[in-house]
């Protein structure tokens, strides 16, 4: 099933995509069984891993430009038993371009090159494939939503806000969660 | 795949939990394909029918107490061909004496009679198993986590507040929908 | 004092700035007694009239282009009785260049015509005056932001999501409103 | 005006109500020049300060019980040249029995005593006057609820979630504030 609890994942520094909003993403992208599929700043690799069993015949591409996210993404690969995941240590949009045709693509973090990244992942997605897009600033989602409409993309967009609630003796105490946008695309 | 579109469901006024929140309640009750569940306070069968599609070999259980709603909830049995779920009208917790141990227990609706729903499910779900219930007033998420720490139950609860961008000409308007509380508890 | 109810206004069908809303955005306002003050896309007046009496010795124009507005604003100043507005019936940027330099430039609604609104505004505002934007469109945030940006100009930014509890017999159910950015920037 | 910006406290390593949360609770208490108000829970003394701006002309109660939030209180009424505010070093309720009749309280913390400190508190606002509770936790949030219901009094309550943008580069992140219900009661 889908949603593995965040501490499950070996983590360090790396900043993760916390458990709800990963269910949602992973949701947007429509995976199937056979889904072939990049996840774009892979991070600690909790996407991809969720990916991966999602798409258990399929395949998940994990592109990461940062030594010591790659290690992490290897580590959590191993420690969930994945045998679908490949692992492309490049900055995005390097290391797309020989990417297969994919189902759907999932994009956590751009580096600040994400019109490229689009331009690249729009000749890969085969029709009816999905991109969908975790964005935390402003103008990744703007930038989004512009290219989506320049390129008359039928797109969604909508803002996760979670707020947990911590047990502390006898109260729940409410701790948010920042927001975070979830766009996806139809090609 | 998890998160069925909201206007593929045939509603009425019947109030429907929205995709997102549907997600992450299904997300929270750890479903597997022979999961034997209840969903209580069915309302349109929005939770029903993810639910039998993710517990394809397993049996849901919709419990529904207004007639208008139980049609809704057999036309999209039909609708999305799901063949393992029964539907009960009745007003929980009326109806769920008679249902053999659960996996896992949803509640969308209680009918100002939680704390006795939740006595009948406590005595329903196996060990492992787990209730989840959807909250949108303050009384009914006080009362379940009472009911959770009084009986020592491990919960988990969070509000998910999300806000949709609704195209209107070349803007992007953020449209909010109500907050709802996801209560779950593990036995 | 600042925070006028709702429904204390005549608002026909014309859209309302809410409550907390308007205390947030008024207080980003930074007004003072003798403060000069225009109100652009005013709409209701709502903001108008709690500027009005915030600035009881200053002076507020209400530039508003809807003459059903116009109508509204004016039937308003007339029942909170403030005697130190002036609305003027135009399409801002129209009517904005004839104003007196300004202590704080308030704008609720710009008609798709931001930018040119921000450039007039910007040669009548006093140094140290300040500037405030209510967007509920993503493409108001980005074009404020980034013309605050371009011109050096020191702002702040933060989205206001109120839920409202709505008592309905025993139960206190939560009502979300649309959430707004409230944009600010400092001359 | 209101809304003195965060900074501008002393606040050592005292939680403090934020800016907007601030703003949109001495709005709700409706204070007059000549209010006299008290603060319970008074922490580093933000909400007291503004409270003692807005009354200029009336006087605020400080309860605090904690030594190292009395003395910032003590600093910051220094630092803001107020001189309407009296600090009470206690655990409320006690310290509130000798209050003379109030025209608002605030309860920013209660320290898990909150129904003793309404009890009393009903029996020193004045008619027409109001109490305003910040809840951080659910048990507070229900707690006030039903103690004014079970009183008779008519209240209103509502979330606030605050989402900054903060500016990283040429990027502007959305950063959550944890979110605060704001409750108030009419006497």
């Amino acid at each position: 099933m889908i949603g593995i609890d965040d501490e499950l994942f070996l983590r360090g520094d790396v900043p993760m995509t916390k458990r709800e909003v990963r269910i949602l993403t992973l949701a947007a992208a429509r995976l199937c069984p056979d889904s072939i599929v990049v996840d774009v700043g892979a991070g600690t690799g909790s996407i991809t891993i969720e990916a991966a069993r999602l798409a258990e015949r399929g395949k998940i591409f994990a592109i990461e430009r940062k030594a010591e996210a790659v290690e992490l993404i290897r580590r959590n690969v191993e420690k969930f038993s994945v045998d679908n995941v490949e692992i492309i240590c490049a900055a995005a949009p390097d290391g797309l371009e020989t990417l297969p045709e994919l189902d759907a693509a999932i994009i956590g973090g751009s580096g600040g090159r994400l019109n490229e990244i689009l331009d690249v992942l729009s000749g890969k997605i085969k029709i009816g494939g999905r991109l969908v897009l975790n964005a935390i600033t402003l103008q990744t989602v703007s930038t989004a939503i512009e290219y989506f409409k320049a390129h008359g993309l039928p797109y969604e967009a909508f803002q996760v806000q979670i707020t947990r609630l911590e047990r502390i003796g006898r109260f729940d105490m409410a701790k948010a969660l920042n927001p975070v946008w979830i766009i996806s695309a139809v090609y």
